[in-house]
């Protein structure tokens, strides 16, 4: 039986405020839940019986059936689905974070959550392990990043800190950091190399200037043809798809 | 003045129904409007004095000094801007496109507003000027759509026809039809032409068998490493891009 302090406890997990409190996030849905229960430990998970028959054990602390209308009082979704469950935050630590040796992407101030759910996706896609986000990024774990990432939050980690200070340090580790930029180089006349930071800006601002001033390889995903008006820029997602592919291409795909 | 009709008759324009009687389409903010003008008819334009004072002769038929408060009675966004106009649905010709010679992309079902938008803004830099639609794809003259694009439909001519009828037409001109698959050849290793005809498919579904059977050329953007299991797909707009990049990487980028 749902009780309405269950209610109140999930809903309440829409802020950021709680989840840090309460260390735990929310996902809904068949295939995102599916996804997740391996790789996160889950708190409660409440579907219907009909989604539960479906299944083999289900690895949760609490397993509660549900009818429709109690996922409805619960959900975050306009159309809720059969199944939500709250997990446990992960703790990803920064120390495990190499770019001496593997491609990162930091993300500086992206606000968007299906931005970011999508970074993830494609991050996942890319083989691109942890995403380190400046302290002002959009929290990974918000309900609509954790449904945009459809289910790649399972592959990637995702750590927040003062990135300016971040790459600094990295900077003297002699990590290149690469960033795209409107006055950037052809990205397809540059050497890429396999390790590295990829910086993303935020929608509306771009990088930030202080973390621009760090970046020494300044890139640009040409527009086609060169010479041509376009609109003044790509969406974020879709400039950390097209750079992130073109790397992973050097690499020898 | 802004009367009581006006205002009931901007909101209409949030439904295709109200959009096709009235052959009108709304875009607000201060770039996207200004991007817009130059492109479309514009038959009513609402803005605060104080943008009007930043503005040389504005382009269209009526023009209405409004208070914040009007713009917020008549607008679709969350947080209202300084301007918002009507526009006059441009006429564009399915004749006009000439994948013989051009690179052009058809939406089999496009749902997602953001994603359609996102599809035109990036088709603006890669310099894609025709998006050929399913009838079931979703309206590019939705407000959410209109809004997504940053202007970029300025630049891009969005058509709706029977698609598989289209593409059939097409195939008999010996047009080259791409498609991405998960069990598609590595598009690194295909040959891409300057010209022909890039589909893409449903957010959940893909693209639909009897399209599906039309296309020649199965491309597939590889994920990294090629072994590794990832989540299963990318968003349709970040695939978009990736193979759009591709296209144009190799005619010279």
């Amino acid at each position: 039986m749902l009780s309405k302090a269950k209610i109140k406890y999930i809903r309440s997990l829409e802020l950021k405020k709680f989840r840090n409190e309460c260390n735990a996030f929310v996902a809904e849905g068949n295939k995102l839940v599916a996804d997740m229960l391996p790789a996160f430990t889950c708190d409660l998970l409440l579907a219907k019986s009909s989604w539960m028959a479906t299944q083999g054990d289900i690895p949760t602390k609490e397993l509660l059936v549900a009818e429709e209308e109690d996922i409805r009082k619960a959900s975050f979704l306009k159309n809720p689905q059969d199944v939500l469950a709250v997990f446990q935050r992960p703790t990803w630590s920064l120390e495990e974070v190499n770019p001496t040796n593997s491609l990162i992407l930091a993300l500086d101030g992206i606000q968007d959550p299906g931005n970011l759910g999508t970074i993830i996706r494609l991050a996942d896609w890319f083989g691109i392990e942890h995403l380190v986000c400046s302290l002002d990024t959009v929290d990974v774990f918000s309900p609509k990043v954790v449904q945009a990432t459809m289910g790649a939050l399972a592959h990637v980690k995702v750590h927040y800190t003062h990135l300016e200070s971040y790459l600094k340090e990295q900077l003297e580790k002699q990590v290149p950091l690469f960033g795209t930029f409107l006055d950037g180089e052809n990205m397809y006349s540059k050497t890429l190399s396999s390790h590295g930071i990829i910086v993303m800006g935020n929608e509306g601002n771009g990088i930030r200037p202080q973390i621009e001033q760090l970046i020494d390889q300044k890139l640009y995903i040409p527009s086609f043809p060169a010479e041509r008006e376009t609109s003044e820029s790509l969406n974020v997602a879709i400039a950390t798809a097209v750079i992130c592919a073109e790397f992973r291409r050097r690499q020898g795909n």
